[in-house]
């Protein structure tokens, strides 16, 4: 039962907390037994029977659960750096993708990717973001479009939980976009999902969530009811991707589907907010697409203030939020989402683990809870978010073994 | 004579060059003897004597001038990270400062704290500096705000610039705040600076340049005028930190007094870019700054546009800019100042080299040039600035030999 020591400042992060207290403990110590939490507490406080087990000194520095990072698109062929040039010359996203650059790009790049180099590339961002702390990445599809190029995008999740240390949480995103192919026959794509690949998807468990995009140039409210409510009917669980360049009533879908999570949600109206706090509904932020786009930022102190849980996440994709920095989206989401410390960390451990139904098993530093952690470079959790480095994370600890 | 070869692009950075026109090469190589660039071009065009040289293979990758951050307070006692969830809370930087933090709660920390102790603490930031390819940084004085303590800080600089492979160019900012103790006697202060000081740092070569923040709180445009004046007397450069928080007249009194750069500008007036523009100075951009403060980002295009050179630079400072990261800066100014990749790179390399008098022998990759350069692990400039990962840079040569 090895145990960590001299820990300036441990976040336990408990489950069901107010969003800002992250359970903060001084001087405190942490033990565990193969891939499970045994104790945590202030040092001084340390059963006997952890006193004589391998201890390592933290030299008076931070330690956090390992990061959730619940929303990327994690699997993706190309990049689109020099649509990023684009945009700073003043074209907006969507003039890009009407121009034949954005989603569909990625599509057509996806399409036509192996198998296995997709696996490759997606396993080099695992290895660097499980650097940063990040020990479970929630990863959608959406590049695929097609029945084949869909489950290629799954497959690949699915390989890489198998083969990869960093466990990884896949959402079918079939409703991303609809493919070129199908601009004229958007029904017809719609069947496609509801018909052929969501049933066949929850059946082989290639995903434990479905996830569609409203918006304009995406799906309309009323297409993203029926192709969620096909996903619920089959046992998936349900994200929405709402309200992110204007309102446009996902919040309130979300809320009535008794969706776990509704992401982006930088344009939610106030009778939205209102919807999610009812429904229990947890709200992604997303401040690296904020920040990219140069456009608004999730209103976190509404949300938090109506009593709605508040996580953050990277997005991570080759068009709106070409990062897998979690840390930096942290300070982001202190700086222009006015979330303290606290409730940003909560943020992407507990709240994160919520909005991937598995807060009763990650996202916690507490008995029972699985042993994963992160050892920071930094004596507070004030500290570690307002002086961004590199990285600062120094250790991590995933099912209990050190990486 | 050593040779980087299958470079995909290679930016040159020629002085003078509009700034959209960072001097990008595809299909690159460079040739170096000892601490000069010898070669720089198209791969196919390498001359004969260079083609038995050893070579190291780039692996199409970005090859860049080597960093350089024009506008740092490198050296400082303490971090100030509890004053950042204070300002998350809604306290703005100056209220901070009047309830006694900000920059005086540092001048406390900086005077308590040994030359040795300071030393130690500023090397390990130019070490981790280095490894994002930094090999040259501008560092200010202005927490100490005594004879005493400002000779420590420049003697820091005198050290580190002797014993660390970074190079320094020193900065007095004695007219960085008036001092707690002189609140009441502000004449006396600026009597200090220009009677003791200014003669003392100029006579003993401890700085190059000499500062002044003009703003509320900080010191009048008349206060600056007075200080600066006599600096120049001295025989150091000018720099101003000018129109950060409010338009102050600070862009106009650079330009009155042909300062080699005006710094921050976030608010500078349409009278003060026509006057930097006429006077050749350098416009300092600090994104950081406005990033953590949440304020205004610096109207770069107008500038550009006005025909002034636009610098880009971290400010690193343990107040309103924590952090050193200078591509994170990079990004920001593309994305806020909507600057082009190749603007920004040039503000990092030979206009960052103008804003400290050494555009004749750093910045550029071109023959006669330092030998100062970074391998980044991206195939293009868009690509480096659009995809942040923690650091990019592979590997740094500095005077010719690699770290």
């Amino acid at each position: 039962m090895p145990v960590l020591h001299n820990i300036a400042q441990l976040a336990t992060c408990p489950r069901g907390n107010p969003q800002n207290d992250a359970g903060l403990i001084a001087n405190a110590a942490i033990a565990w037994e193969e891939d499970i939490i045994r104790w945590v507490g202030h040092a001084p406080d340390l059963p006997p029977e952890f006193r004589n087990e391998p201890s390592i000194d933290c030299e008076q520095r931070l330690v956090i659960p390992g990061l959730i990072d619940c929303h990327t698109h994690l699997c993706f062929g190309g990049w689109r750096g020099d649509e990023f040039a684009l945009r700073i010359a003043g074209a907006t996203y969507q003039e890009i993708a009407e121009a034949g650059g954005g989603i569909n790009s990625t599509v057509t790049a996806t399409r036509a990717a192996s198998l296995g180099q997709l696996r490759r590339k997606a396993a080099t961002i695992l290895d660097r973001m499980l650097e940063l702390g990040i020990t479970t990445v929630e990863c959608k599809s959406g590049y695929g479009l097609d029945l084949a190029n869909e489950l290629k995008q799954l497959e690949v999740y699915r390989q890489l939980n198998q083969a990869h240390v960093v466990d990884l949480i896949p959402t079918f995103l079939g409703a991303h976009v609809v493919p070129k192919e199908h601009t004229g026959s958007r029904d017809r794509y719609i069947d496609l999902l509801c018909n052929e690949l969501i049933p066949m998807i929850a059946r082989e468990n290639l995903a434990l969530f479905c996830d569609a995009f409203i918006e304009d140039g995406a799906f309309t409210g009323s297409e993203a009811r029926r192709i969620l409510s096909c996903a619920a009917s089959h046992g998936l669980g349900i994200k929405i991707h709402a309200d992110q360049l204007s309102t446009g009533g996902g919040a309130e879908l979300a809320a009535e589907l008794r969706a776990v999570s509704a992401e982006h949600l930088e344009y939610i109206s106030d009778e939205g907010i209102e919807a999610l706090a009812q429904s229990g509904t947890v709200a992604v932020s997303l401040p690296l697409a904020s920040c990219y786009l140069d456009e608004a930022y999730i209103p976190a102190r509404k949300l938090i203030s109506a009593g709605v849980p508040v996580a953050v996440a990277t997005d991570f994709n080759p068009g709106s939020a070409p990062s897998f920095h979690l840390p930096l989206a942290m300070t982001l989401a202190c700086i222009h989402q006015r979330m303290t410390p606290e409730e940003v960390l909560n943020g992407v451990t507990t709240v994160a683990a919520r909005a991937v139904c598995a807060d009763d098993r990650i996202g916690s530093l507490l008995p029972g809870f699985r042993a994963d952690l992160a050892l920071i470079d930094a004596p507070s959790l004030n500290h570690w978010l307002y002086h961004f480095v590199p990285n600062a994370c120094l250790k991590v600890l995933k099912n209990g073994k050190w990486i």
